[in-house]
C-alpha cells in the first residue's frame, strides 16, 4: 500500500504514519517526490484495516497496491481450476463448455421431465430450475420448495443432466445438497457471508452468481469465502449488471470473462437470460458470451413461455433452445472449443 | 398494464393478446392510437407474471401502471407510520429527528460503555455497533458474536439508548433479539427474502437498509415482505448507491427520501458514513439529510478511528460528533424539525 | 401517452388532465381501473412538451407510448440500410463486416503509411486515426491537426483504405469533409447538436459514436439529428458505457447490438479499443461484438504501443491485429457472414 | 506514479520498465515487497501517457499518485476563488450566497420580463434562461434564438439581475458573450474541448455544468481548460449523474460539494431542476444542497409551469420559488451563511 501526503504534510505528520504502518507491522519507505512525498507500506497485511492510514492529520489518500482476494487468483494457482458438474460427469472450465438449461422455476413434475429429456437431447450437461423463488414481488409464486427438488432429481435420474439449483439461506442447504448436484448462490446472495461460509462446508460444487452491482474484487473475494470455508469447486457465473441502460434489465458485462481468465483460475459462465432480461436477446448474446471465452451457459428454457409462472418475459421455448444450441457449437469451434 | 402493439401486428395478433390477458383474470381495452394500437389491461393482479405479454407476437412492449409494492405505500395507509425504537422511547417518523451512532463494530466492553456516555451526552437516542461483521474479505476481524451483544445491552442499561444492532442470517434472528432494541438488515441482505420473512416473524423494530443497487421500487417491496409477514413497525435506511464516482465510496441518493415521503408512509433515515466512506463527508452529508426531510441519522462514532478494528477511514470521532449535532440540531431548527 | 391519475385524483383534476391534453392537439380516452383512472392521449405529437401533465393536480405519472425517434426506427424504413465507406468501396450493415483500424492519433506520416500498408495487407478496410485530439487532459498531445489529415489522405492513396477520421467542432466540418471519407463523431460529442447538424449537412458517411452514458433512445435520436439534416449514412458505433466497473474503463454493452438491431435500420459496428481501455482485453471482446452481430469493429492499431503518444494502455500492436484478423473470419463464419 | 509488477515478472522486465520510466524522463525507484516489487516513477510530467507502462511484459497495474488537474486544485491557489456575475455585483464562493432562477427556455418578452421583475423581488441575483435550445429530440422547440439573449439583456436592465444563459458551439461565443453576464457550458458540452478553449478566451464568468458521467477528475479538468485558456471566473455546477434509479431523471450528487471544497478553490452551486427532473424534488433538494455547503442554486422558474414548452415536468412556479427562497435563507443561517 502507498500512503500519499498532501503537499502541506509536515513532518511530524509524516512520522506519525510511518509509525502506524510499523504499528500496523509493515515496513515503511519513504520516496520525496517532485511533488508529493509518498510512504510505501511493504509487508503482506492483508487482514489489517489500512484504512486508518486515510484519516491522519497530512495524509491525501492512501493507495491499495495488493487485490484483496487470493487463493481465487493465479498468484496462488496457475493451473486453471476444473469442476465436475457430476461425479464422473461433464466438467467446466476445460476445452469444451457446458449448457445448463431449465425453466425459471420448477412448476410441475411432468413439464420438467419431458422438457428435460429435450433438453438433453439438444446437448445441455446440466438442468436448472428454481425450487425456492426469491422473488422481488411478495405477492408472486414462490416455488415449490421440497416438491420441486424431488422432481429435479428424478429428472436427473432419467437424463443425467447434472441438478443445479439455489440455495436461499442457511438452513436450506443440507436440504438442496441431499437433492441437488450443483448448489446455486443467487446475485442477492453473493455478499450474504453466511451462506457462503455454509456452501463451503459442504463438497457439492458451486455456482456462484456475480451480485447486481459486484465489482471483480468483490466476485472474488465471495469466491475465497467458499473456498476457505473447504470447498475449492467454485463456478462464477456473470449475469448482468445494474446500469442506466433500458432496453435490457441488467446489462450484460462480457468483458468480465476475459477479465477474470487474467487474474483467477476459476472457471466462468454466463447467464443471457438474467443478463439480458428479455426473450430475443438471449440467442445473440449466448453467442458472445461463447465468443468471449466463457466456459458455458445457463439459459432459461420452458416448454410455453407465455404461461410460465415466472420470468415470463425472458424465458425461450426449446426450439429457440435447439436453434441456439447448433449455433453456439458453431461459434465454440471457431474459437478451437467444443460443446 | 399497458400492451403496446408492433405497428405491423395484425388482427390475430391483437386477439391472442386479448385472450392472454383476459386469461389472467384482466379486463381489456383496446385503444385504436395514431401510431400504435394498445391494449389497456385492467384489474389488480399483482401476483400474476405480466411478462408473457411481452414476448407474444406483435407485442412492443408492455407498460406496468400500478407500483408493485401495497401496503408501504400511501394508498394503503395515508398516516405516516411512527416507530419507536423503545417501548416508550424515542420515536422516528415524527417532527422530532433521531440519532443512532455508535462505532462500525463493537470491539472492547469498556471502550463502548464509555463511548455510549458520551453519545448520550451528545443528544443520540440510538446505539449502533456490530457484534457479527459481514466484511467482504475472510481476512479481516469479524466480530465479537454474543459477546458484542451483550455489551451492547449492558450499555442500554447504563445509558438509555435503544440497541440498534445488525441481523445477517434467518438463524440469529432470535439471539440478535433477545439483546438489541431495533434488528438492523444490511444493505447486502436488503433482499435476502427468508432474512426479511424470518424479522417480520418478531416483534422488534427493523432498521431496513437499502441495497447498493436497489430501485426504489425494490426497497419498498423489501420493506413489504417484512410488513407482510407481520412487522410495520419498519424504517428504511438510504445508505448509497454505487455509481462512477471515485471520491466517495458510494452516492448517497438523497432525494430518494423526498421521494419516498411521497409514495410511502414509512421513516426513512440516513447513514452518511457508509454514504460517502470518507470521515470529512460525513458532517456536510448529515446536514443535507436533514434539510432533505430524513428522520434521522445513523452514524459511526469511534473513540480512536486511527485503530478502529473496521471502517477506520470512515469513522468520526467523538469530538466531531457534538460538533455534527450541535450543528444538525440548528438545521432541523430551519427546517420547522427538532433534534 | 398514458396518465395515471392518483388514487385520490377528483373528477376536477381528471377534467383538467383532459382539457389539457386536448388543448395539445391529443386525443383522450378515459380508463377506469380498479385501483387508477388512466387517461390516453392518442395523436402524434412528438414536439409537444407532455411533461406538463406531470405536474397537474392529481396525476400519479406520465408512461411514453411511442419512442421519440422515428426516422431511425424500422417503423418507417424497414429494409437495413447499407452505408459505404467510400463510392464503389466497402460497406457495412450488409453480410459482410468491416473492421477499421489505425492508430490513437497520427503521430508521423512514416509510421502511418506504413502501418496502413500492414492494416491492409491484413484485411482492414478502413484508416482510422485522430488529427485533433480531445483530450480530457490540457497537458497531454493534441495531435498534427490539417498535417495529421494530409497524411491520412496519403495513405488512402496508397492503399485504398477508407479514411475515418473525427470532427471535433462545427467549424471543422469542412476541412475534415475535404480529407476523410467518413466523419466520426466522438462520444463527447453524441449530444453537440450543432455539430450534428452541421454533420448532417455534408454528404460523407457518418461514424455516431455513443456517448458513455447515453440511453439507445438518445443515441437513436442523435442519429436521427444527423438524418434529418439531410445525410441518411450514419454508422452507429458502441464503445462502451460508463459503469462502477473497475477493471476495465468502460463496460461493452454488446446487448445493444441486437437491441439496435429490433428497433432500427442502421449499421452498427463495436470499439473494443474504448470499450474496454486495455489492449488484452481487444481481442476477446472483438470476437464477442462479431458474434453478437456487429458490422465491423473499429480498433486502435499502434507500429510501437508503448511508445505511442496517446491512449498507450490500450492499443495493441500490428501481430495481435493479424492475429485477431484471422480470429475474426472464422467467428464470422459460424455466423454465416464474412469479414 | 507507481508501476506494481507481476509476481512472476523477471529482472529483464524489471530492467525495461525502468528504462521507459527514464526515457519519460521521471526517476525511478525500486522498491521490492513481501508479494509485488514496486517501481515509483518520481517527477512532473502530467503531460506524458504513462499508460504504456501498462502494457509491458510484467506489468501487474500502474497506480496514478498525482491528479491530472492542477490550476483548479488548492495546491496551486489556496485562498477561494470568488466569481462576481456583474462587475461590482453579485459574487458566488463568499459567505454569501446566489441564486440564479428563470424559466428553462425564453419564450416570450412580456412574460420574461415580468418574471424577471418577480424573481428579483423574491431574491434571487441572477436570471436564467435559454435562447438556444439543445433539446434531446429534434421534433421539440428549439428556442428563440439571438431574439431571446435581447430580452434576456432587457430584463437584466430592468432588473439588475446577471443573464446567465447557455452557449452551445464555438461559434455562438462572440454572440451570447455580447448580451449575457454569466455563459454557461452545458451538462453535454463539458468535454466540448473546443467550446471550454473558446469559452476561457472571453473574459466573462463561465458557468461549467458537470457532464452527467463525468468524475470529479473530468470535470476540474475541464474546469482547468477554460482556467489555461485564460479565464479563471469559473463556477463549477453539480446537476446530477445518470445512475440507474427511476424515480428521479438525474441522481443529485451532493457529496460532490464537500469532495470539491476539499480539492478545488473553485466555487460550486448546485442545479435542483435537472438534478431531479420532478418540480416536487425542488425544494428539499434546494435545502439539501445549501446545507451540504454549497455556493449558490440554479432554478427553472416558469409563471405557467403546465405550458412551459420546454422542461414542463421539472419548472417550479413562482409561489413555490418564493417559499423556497424563506426557506433557503433559513437553512443558509442555520449553517452560518446567508442568501
Amino acid at each position: 500500500m502507498i500512503v500519499v501526503m498532501a503537499p502541506t504534510a509536515n513532518q511530524e505528520q509524516l512520522n506519525h504514519v510511518v509509525a502506524l504502518v510499523e504499528e500496523m507491522g509493515l515496513k515503511s519507505h519513504i520516496i520525496v517526490g517532485t511533488n508529493r512525498t509518498v510512504v510505501a507500506a511493504v509487508g503482506d497485511k492483508r487482514g489489517v484495516d489500512k484504512g486508518a492510514l486515510e484519516n491522519l492529520p497530512g495524509v491525501e489518500k492512501i493507495v491499495p497496491i495488493l487485490s484483496p482476494y487470493k487463493v481465487a487468483s493465479t498468484e496462488v494457482k496457475q493451473e486453471k481450476t476444473i469442476v465436475r458438474l457430476l461425479p464422473y460427469g461433464p466438467a467446466l472450465g476445460g476445452k469444451k463448455l457446458g449448457v445448463i438449461a431449465g425453466p425459471c422455476s420448477v412448476e410441475d413434475r411432468n413439464q420438467l421431465l419431458d422438457l428435460a429429456g429435450q433438453l438433453k437431447e439438444a446437448g445441455a450437461v446440466g438442468l436448472r430450475g428454481g425450487a425456492f423463488k426469491p422473488r422481488t414481488s411478495p405477492y408472486s409464486f414462490q416455488g415449490l420448495a421440497e416438491k420441486g427438488l424431488e422432481y429435479l432429481a428424478e429428472a436427473r435420474e432419467q437424463t443425467g443432466l447434472a441438478v443445479v439449483t439455489e440455495v436461499l439461506t442457511v438452513t436450506q442447504v443440507d436440504l438442496v445438497a441431499k437433492y441437488a448436484d450443483v448448489l446455486q448462490v443467487g446475485a442477492r446472495n453473493m455478499q450474504n457471508f453466511m451462506l457462503l461460509k455454509a456452501i463451503g462446508e459442504q463438497p457439492k460444487p458451486v455456482l456462484l452468481k456475480r451480485g447486481m452491482s459486484a465489482t471483480m474484487e468483490e466476485f472474488l473475494l465471495a469466491a475465497e469465502y467458499i473456498i476457505n470455508a473447504g470447498n475449492s469447486n467454485v463456478i462464477l457465473c456473470e449475469r448482468g449488471i445494474r446500469t442506466f441502460e433500458e432496453y435490457c434489465r441488467n446489462t450484460l458485462a462480457l468483458s468480465l470473462i476475459p477479465a477474470i481468465k487474467h487474474v483467477s483460475h476459476l472457471p466462468i459462465i454466463v447467464d443471457p437470460t438474467h443478463g439480458t432480461g428479455h426473450a430475443y436477446l438471449v440467442e445473440p448474446m449466448s453467442m458472445a458470451a461463447i465468443a468471449a471465452g466463457a466456459d458455458g451457459l445457463i439459459i432459461e428454457v420452458h416448454p410455453d413461455p407465455e404461461h410460465a409462472l415466472t420470468d415470463a418475459a425472458q424465458q425461450i421455448d426449446v426450439g429457440t433452445f435447439k436453434q441456439l444450441m447448433a449455433r453456439a457449437g458453431r461459434v465454440a469451434a471457431a474459437i478451437d472449443r467444443a460443446i
